[in-house]
């Protein structure tokens, strides 16, 4: 009877490891996706944005695979508890790492829009902030394959730094716009890559929230994120 | 044994319907906060809109409780093949229609900073589309709520046409902008909400997917959503 039990305890840890394995893959995609869909921003370059869109579907279709083995590891091991959890956790954190490369997918969408002629100078503020952004996957991520929920709640901390850093972004667009005005409709396509790479962060901020809670049974203490929205240069921050 | 049997049926049976009618109230939420941060848009109403970012806690709390519900159902039932599915479909749709009210929150979120002295006119482009955006989210809650996978196909394709609207509103919107520089900074919030509607549209087609998967096994044929991307005055669409 014990190694009937420690035969399904180890039936299931491989299954958990296998679903934590799949996930890192997607982590692996999108980070690159992020990657590569800026340096085609940066360099006006259409064939390598066109490539981020064709590999979004890799990553679909791992999302896709997290869910059937989700639904057959429920079937086949009936896991209670915690393990039942960590396997919802797993289910959900994919969910978010398939929006993440769809956000990476919809900054390559953009690169035809932004005219290469004429650089537009806010461009190249934006690669620091995708690097910030890209960070905070890797390292939520990281913490998952580590089961190490305390790093998560630094993660959180590094989302006030990103949208922090958006703020600042959303300004000196709005400022180049006005004085820019041919320039207009490009750099309201850059405040949406600033968008997407905020939103970025707030998904690995929302892995980071799942992993603690997975973990602990608690949210991460609540945090006033007043984020979303970028104070204009005519208004106080509300 | 076959009582036992029935009475096991009917104990899913019931906890199916509790996840579907926590589901449905989401949903109406959701629906109201759409259209509660619109009217707080039109008439720049700053208490209106602080009362949708308040009340989107509501819709948060009902998420987690579909998630304990799921999670409880799952342990205590052991659901095996369609029923484990539809148990999955459904806490999935939850955090989708969670997502939905977010957008809502985020576009009262942007009240405050769209200057309420010199009405801009592109704003009254916007309720139509918000409008086409909620419709969209009651008519496929609905549809989940009948077990009416086909309905779903219908959505998808009012999504083509709420990108449609989008596109034609970032086409406005960046004239707009070009001629009256003073309006950039609420224009550019303006653009974001615009997005936001768009997205909405989106996460109800997605739920659409996700009730015909459940449903069928089969996703709804392949479609080219090249959505997202507005195409500027100044370049073909793409």
């Amino acid at each position: 009877m014990a190694s009937s039990q420690e035969h399904t305890v180890k039936a299931f840890d491989q299954d958990i490891g296998q679903l934590r394995g799949l996930i890192s893959q997607m982590g692996g995609l999108a980070e690159a996706a992020i990657g590569n869909a800026m340096l085609a921003l940066q360099r006006g370059d259409h064939e390598l944005a066109a490539q981020v869109r064709a590999d979004d579907k890799k990553i679909d279709a791992i999302q896709h695979e997290v869910e059937r083995a989700v639904v057959r590891i429920i079937a086949l091991r009936a896991p209670m508890a915690n393990d039942l959890r960590e396997v919802v956790a797993a289910l959900k954190i994919a969910t978010v790492v398939e929006r993440i490369g769809d956000y990476a997918k919809n900054i390559a969408k953009r690169v035809p829009q932004i005219e290469s002629e004429h650089r537009i100078d806010p461009i190249s503020t934006l690669p620091a902030m995708a690097r910030m952004a890209s960070d905070m996957v890797r390292d939520v991520l990281d913490a998952f394959a580590a089961r190490d929920p305390d790093a998560a709640i630094a993660i959180c901390e590094r989302d006030d730094a990103l949208d922090d850093f958006y703020d600042s972004i959303f300004r000196t667009l709005v400022t180049y716009m006005v004085e820019n005005p041919k320039t207009i409709s490009q750099c309201a396509h850059l405040l949406f890559v600033a968008k997407h790479l905020e939103r970025i962060g707030d998904h690995a901020t929302n892995v980071a929230e799942m992993i603690h809670f997975a973990a602990h049974g608690t949210p991460i203490a609540e945090r006033d994120r007043s984020d979303d929205v970028a104070t204009s240069p005519f208004s106080s921050r509300s």
